[in-house]
């Protein structure tokens, strides 16, 4: 990592530090973006890498301010495009790591238009599936008071508990393997990169191993 | 279930109410129990499933005391015992109830005596490992903010942040990687029946792969 690679790192590091979970879904992020990275051509690796670092920087204010308003992929890149400019990276840079951070959102309606943002989209959909998937779905299971299994049919429950906009009515009846049948397993026809694909489908394939385990254990079967 | 039985659930449902994944863990021990049952002779299936429903009704209070001094098992047993007598058991079966719930404690000190007692024991223990083991591991993660995964060596980590009695010195530090290591590795021979350590090596062996797939999904390689 060169210095000023890292030193964007600390600041990043102060920034989501009230927030554990988030550094380490950072590194994730970063780590699975170099490695989609080598299977692409004419990645600006430094762009990719200040994008990954920074994308989640205004995570914390989002969830804090929890009315809907702030978006933390506009709100994420104007904070970066400031720290690169203070850092004395030239405009054309700036620029496309901010544009990677606004198109990285999910729901955020701007478009991926580079390879590295791109790349910046897919490892960050990929970091909600596989065992960190499970791993963080089980911690927000924890942290709200989700049920960790319900054997209620998707289609039933989706009836009954998610509101037209995606909203969960009742979180108490939520629990990770309706998550990962009502999201997550639409991951990989989200992806733009054959890499991210192929990954995702294999992460898919262990959570579905992981929650038929799962049910069977529930019952007292294995 | 016999109408009897019936209510007693429901008492326990009541107790529990302001801890969701209690109860869950209440079904899955008694389910288990059951399960472990019908490779054992002799049990006395009625004073299983009461002692299964009943084994966790004063956890809530060892929670919110904290101070230490609370055991939930002697305090349980107790519990059980008068919900049992007011319910007309008669006092052998209320005997019988309320020691497997007195020594299903790990850390308890009370010795298993009985059938029913030893396989209490180990279905309790079961259920902190396997797929429902990492979801409670993670659960736990998310409300008290550990890590998700730590690539500490278990010798090193252990000298630095576990004290003699066991005791974590910095959560922040911990993580279920280590918990399996310290802990969960070490279930199999505290188990006393066969049926028991077959099914926690074949959990622990599902654990193994997990850790290790999500180490390398952490690094960006999977």
């Amino acid at each position: 990592m060169n210095p000023k690679i890292r030193k964007v790192r600390q600041i990043v590091e102060k920034m989501l530090s009230c927030s554990a979970h988030d550094m380490e879904h950072v590194t994730r992020v970063y780590n699975l973006s170099l490695h989609l990275a080598k299977n692409e051509r004419g990645i600006d690796l430094e762009v990719l890498k200040l994008a990954a670092l920074l994308h989640d920087i205004a995570r914390v204010k989002e969830d804090a301010d929890g009315s809907g308003k702030t978006d933390h992929a506009v709100l994420g890149a104007e904070k970066a495009g400031k720290i690169l400019r203070k850092l004395g990276y030239p405009k054309t840079k700036v620029e496309r790591v901010t544009r990677c951070i606004l198109s990285h959102r999910f729901r955020g309606g701007h478009k991926t238009e580079s390879r590295e943002a791109k790349i910046l989209f897919d490892a960050d959909k990929i970091d909600a599936i596989g065992c960190v998937g499970l791993a963080r779905a089980f911690a927000i299971a924890g942290q709200y008071g989700e049920k960790f299994y319900s054997d209620l049919p998707v289609g039933e429950y989706a009836r009954e508990n998610v509101a037209e906009n995606g909203r969960i009515r009742d979180i108490s009846k939520h629990s990770p393997n309706l998550e990962f049948e009502l999201k997550f397993r639409h991951v990989p026809k989200r992806l733009h990169t054959g890499g991210a694909k192929k990954i995702a489908r294999q992460r898919l394939a262990f959570m579905e191993r992981f929650f038929e385990r799962m049910g069977k254990e529930i019952k007292g079967e294995l």
